[in-house]
């Protein structure tokens, strides 16, 4: 995660932000995206508490890496200029197209909405960082979110003074990355 | 999905657009991407009939759109220049970095990398179509895939002679755009 230095995204910018994501293809036109915009400090501070019990959770699953990972910046909640939870909405069940063996293609659709936000946010010299270190219904309770709906993200939004040369986690030594040519096959899986 | 016109796409500007989906964001830097190109005229015709199946499928599951959904092109396996499946790897569940409550963020990831190919792909005047008109053993089985592993998409890329001016469900009157006003609230979800 970035550190944001805090100078407010204008308005017409954030607007901006939100329409690069809304330009996103979608699974039969759907739409699934929505986003709930945080401006108040008491919920923002309370999704902070909700992120910080699972990086707690995390940090133990990870047994022997534990501490290399709490010291790791994963959030950027209480800095960042604007708060944003990213949710599939309700009764997505109605759209057939595309997800009738493939129901989470809705999540797929959302996804390219981020990341067509987070290459808008860069061309700002805004930094975006994707939070999912949370419990989904402690989130859905917090924001009043009908039972059908899932969120999918908390996402960090803000001027920052530095962007990482590498992906943070390379910088970090957590994980490396690797050449695309490994990611690639022809006409079979191979191992 | 575009009409293509079965130009050649140049090896090194593939190149370009596997790389431009390899330097998406990923969770806990896992790059679960893995693409299997199908350049064996026999799978991709094997592909097209297993789409062809679940195309009919789903036009039954449309009810009283049977017909409509039937006259929408929804693939160019056969007529684009390169088919490509987009699938997760198998041996996930080890990764646990911000998918402890949360393992579908591999899915999340993943659709980051086809819409990074998606955007470079639009730049060099390709167009791409995202299939996810298929039943997953079916394409696990065609191509050797292993248990664990999930093909998410058949991603249909080639040149065209014209891109839709608006969506092409737009165009056809399958379904309508809305304004991105309409994706966000404030603190709270409103129905």
């Amino acid at each position: 995660m970035r550190h944001f230095n805090g100078k407010q995204i204008p308005e017409k910018i954030f607007g901006k932000l939100i329409n690069a994501a809304h330009l996103a293809p979608s699974v039969g036109l759907m739409e699934p995206w929505r986003f709930i915009r945080i401006t108040d400090a008491h919920v923002r501070k309370e999704i902070h508490d909700i992120v910080e019990q699972e990086r707690i959770q995390t940090a133990r699953a990870l047994g022997e890496r534990e501490d290399e990972f709490l010291s790791l910046k994963v959030e950027g909640i209480m800095d960042c200029s604007e708060v944003l939870v990213a949710a599939l909405p309700d009764k997505r069940q109605k759209h057939i197209f595309g997800r009738r063996t493939l129901p989470e293609m809705d999540l797929a659709s959302l996804s390219c909405a981020i990341q067509n936000m987070w290459l808008a946010a860069r061309v700002e010299n805004i930094g975006l960082g994707w939070v999912s270190l949370f419990d989904p219904p402690q989130i859905k309770q917090l924001l009043g979110m009908p039972e059908g709906s899932h969120p999918v993200a908390i996402l960090c939004v803000g001027y920052t003074d530095k962007f990482y040369d590498e992906p943070m986690l390379q910088e970090e030594n957590w994980a490396k990355r690797t050449a695309w040519e490994n990611k690639i096959m022809t006409n079979r899986w191979i191992d």
